[in-house]
């Protein structure tokens, strides 16, 4: 049975301040449930609807989470979904730890991306390109955000990321980091280049001036319009998949 | 000055029937109603404060419009924008104009893409890879939605484009038709290719059959990892970028 002690704690992780407090973050929809069951990520609470619970009996049993049989419309009060007839997980973050720069592969690392869409997104971009490191100005957009969550699709539970000062992370890897600007060289007419950094700036100010000079090489993707920008998860694909053709 | 009957009248352009019913829309924001202002589209109204007039005399003047000078609180109450201190242009809607295959260039089809941010972004994307030409299935998201307006920042001014029954334009064209699929032949691996359609299917169902039995050639993007698809905007980007790679 649902208590109104769980509505409670639930409705306050919406808010990062509790989040962090409870070290808890939340997950929505059958996909993304499922693939948070599967995962490393330790499950503390599962709120689902009996149907759910029928069809994935196996993921449910292995875990051993408080498992809440609930309706659709308790659910759909919890999240952040319109709709939602399947199930809402109560997760526990990971902390933020560190990594070597992984050798002989790439890693996404961003610039103060501060849309939660965005950075859901290029998670699930990283996931299909196969790139499972990314690390993070502090300013960059919370992980546990649950917009975050939502975009990503389920990638969340398959990159290592963390969140520091990338000035510093770069100097200690020494290996090439390739910032993506406006005026760099093209990047259909690179033909060689060695696993490193994608490096990808803020929405409005792209990538700050100190990290600039950290930058091995700039890269560009070409315009053949008059659009003055793309958004930066459709230029984070665009560059992955270049380098990925590149590197294959 | 601002009447509530003007107040009233770009109230209803939020709604579809209204908008078909007047055919006119709204564009918010500085840098959209400059390009709208130095488009061949015709801006019935423009609302503006007063510093948004006087940075941009020559593009005011220029327009025939009427213009009305209003404080950044009535801009705010009037679109779908929490903070606009620039301006708010009512336009007049161009009506929905058959075009001929456009011989050496490529077009983007669009099946059933119902996500008024996903088609924004497409156009977007169309135009900073100088695509020109898009047709859409009749069930496409509508062009003039404020939400496409918005996400297409401004592109929207610069694409041709097309409402229609896709397989009898296919059938009429005879050009080559470039579906994306998940189990088509590897785009990092073409090698050759002639301008033609680039066709992408509905968010969840993909493309429908009936075009798919109109497709030359299943074109897939290839993934290295986990996640099972891609945002139709980002694989449209993907898509498009390796064309213009290969037609360069």
């Amino acid at each position: 049975m649902l208590s109104k002690n769980t509505v409670k704690f639930i409705k306050s992780l919406h808010q990062k301040k509790f989040r962090n407090e409870e070290q808890r973050f939340f997950v929505e929809g059958e996909k993304s449930v499922l693939e948070v069951l599967n995962s490393s990520f330790q499950v503390s609470i599962l709120l689902a609807t009996p149907q759910f619970l029928e069809n994935h009996q196996l993921e449910v049993s292995k875990s051993s989470c408080e498992v809440i049989s609930v309706t659709q419309n308790q659910l759909e009060g919890l999240g952040q979904y319109q709709s939602n007839d399947s199930a809402l997980a109560v997760v526990k973050m990971k902390s933020n730890e560190s990594f070597d720069f992984p050798l002989g592969q790439l890693v996404i690392a961003l610039d103060d991306i501060r849309d939660p869409g965005n950075l859901g997104t290029i998670i699930r971009i990283a996931d299909w390109y196969g790139i499972h490191h990314l690390v993070f100005s502090t300013q960059t957009a919370e992980f546990y955000n649950p917009k975050v969550i939502q975009a990503s699709m389920g990638s969340f539970t398959r990159v290592k990321f963390f969140y520091g000062d990338l000035a510093q992370i770069f100097t200690k890897w020494n290996s090439p980091v390739y910032g993506a600007f406006l005026d760099g060289e093209n990047i259909h007419q690179m033909n060689k280049l060695e696993p490193g950094v994608i490096l990808m700036g803020n929405e409005s100010k792209g990538i700050s001036s100190d990290l600039e000079n950290l930058v091995t090489k700039k890269v560009t993707i070409p315009g053949f319009g008059e659009a003055e920008s793309l958004n930066v998860a459709i230029a984070t694909a665009i560059i992955s998949d270049n380098f990925k053709r590149l590197l294959s």
